[in-house]
């Protein structure tokens, strides 16, 4: 095991976060926590989703979160100081060429961002050059192709399909959870290691279903049924099949199946 | 949480433990022991592959091994005798009309065995009536539907759809990991609990490449070549490049998920 640079990855000390780990938010970000004084890189924040985790996991470190949109990190700006948070500096700025200094970070902190980008090798070698040398990287993505459930259904993997593909039109890929060890590996990174998180989620956890299966993972498939049908790339029947497929598997004999990919490695 | 009775059990213990397992025995086993004194079934023990596991954890239980094939049972008996074990008995036959008395065991033990029957329900509900009240089932199952790797491949996933369909046609399901949890609860049980033990296998994790992907995985897939190429599921050439995709994971910028499913319940 090469966690040891992985602050915070103290398995005792976080069991009582984990303990209440029915959420997303606990599977993904209990074991990231950046020591008090250290200078954080948050590269692609969003509206903020993940940073009022972020902040409030590390509430000694100094965090700067970025994000290309300005609209985004005014959004996100409004939501960390609604969450009464001071640790947090934003900025606006593109992944691949923000205006910091070499090596002027302890740790760079990706969430949901590479699945966007045309060339995410390309980003992860430039915030390398943002950290100070055996600073860390930590990379949260998904996989489309990891979801599965019971019962099983064409319509619904269709339907997943769609925003698989219109994300790759995009130039993306919702399929980037099972490569980041080795975009990590080619892009300079050492030491790296990848630890999948997966949700899996049955009526013996109804948090779960609702907060994931349902509220998440299904409302994102179903907002892009206008692209698809108006791109063609599935018939509105199908699609709607595959919808009610989905819900159909939060019903009590329902399985659920997903899994996040969290990476991490050193400068 | 009804888990107070699954030793060790809590999210953040999944996680280290899928973390840290190196071979397929830990990921599955390393968390079923059996107490002092306590009567545990095997059902389906087969060879005796993970009769010797389970006898080795739980060394002051008293086992009885069950197969339907004679002579399956008797090559698990010369195996669990040249490992130096002496707790389990072995006995040949049917797992839905074995010859035990209501509420004799304190624990069920079932290991790759109802993916190949056609009624798995009934199996359980049959597992059900040897048990003591309180007592469990432990049941862990693959998933092949679970399986994706990098890089991606159509004639990957052709490949290990063979092995679905063939399973399928004998009346068996190779999907059945993801429906353990309703399984279990339509056939009676309590506080039904499925743990997703997932194999991640990149370069950094060499004993789960070897051992797992290459193998265990890969070498069952190719084991059905002939079935799937004499039965027209799929065509020779399309079968190997198939083969040859899945040994391409194993390279160094290579990855393989996979999943099982371990469930519990009390009777």
């Amino acid at each position: 095991m090469n966690t040891a640079y992985v602050h915070g990855y103290n398995p005792r000390e976080n069991i009582r976060l984990q303990d209440q780990a029915t959420t997303l938010v606990d599977l993904l970000h209990s074991d990231t926590t950046f020591p008090v004084g250290s200078r954080v890189l948050e590269a692609g924040c969003g509206v903020g989703a993940q940073t009022v985790t972020l902040a409030k996991n590390s509430p000694g470190a100094s965090i700067v979160s970025v994000d290309i949109s300005e609209h985004s990190v005014e959004q996100a700006e409004l939501k960390i100081r609604a969450a009464g948070l001071a640790n947090v500096r934003f900025q606006q700025g593109d992944i691949l060429q923000l205006p910091f200094a070499s090596e002027s970070f302890d740790h760079v902190f990706v969430c949901f961002v590479l699945e966007h980008l045309k060339e995410p090798g390309t980003a992860l070698q430039k915030l390398k050059s943002y950290l100070r040398p055996g600073g860390t990287i930590t990379v949260i993505e998904g996989d489309h192709g990891s979801a599965y459930f019971h019962p099983d259904s064409d319509a619904a993997q269709a339907a997943i399909q769609c925003q698989v593909e219109l994300q790759s039109r995009a130039g993306g890929n919702a399929l980037i959870g099972r490569s980041l060890y080795p975009l990590l590996v080619a892009a300079g990174y050492r030491d790296v290691w990848v630890s999948p998180r997966m949700v899996y989620a049955d009526s013996s956890k109804p948090e779960l279903v609702d907060g994931f299966t349902k509220n998440t993972f299904t409302a994102m498939i179903e907002g892009v049924r206008q692209s698809a049908v108006e791109k063609g790339i599935i018939d509105p029947a199908m699609f709607d099949k595959g919808i009610e497929d989905l819900y159909r598997t939060t019903e009590p004999d329902g399985t659920f199946c997903y899994t996040f990919f969290k990476g991490m490695g050193k400068a």
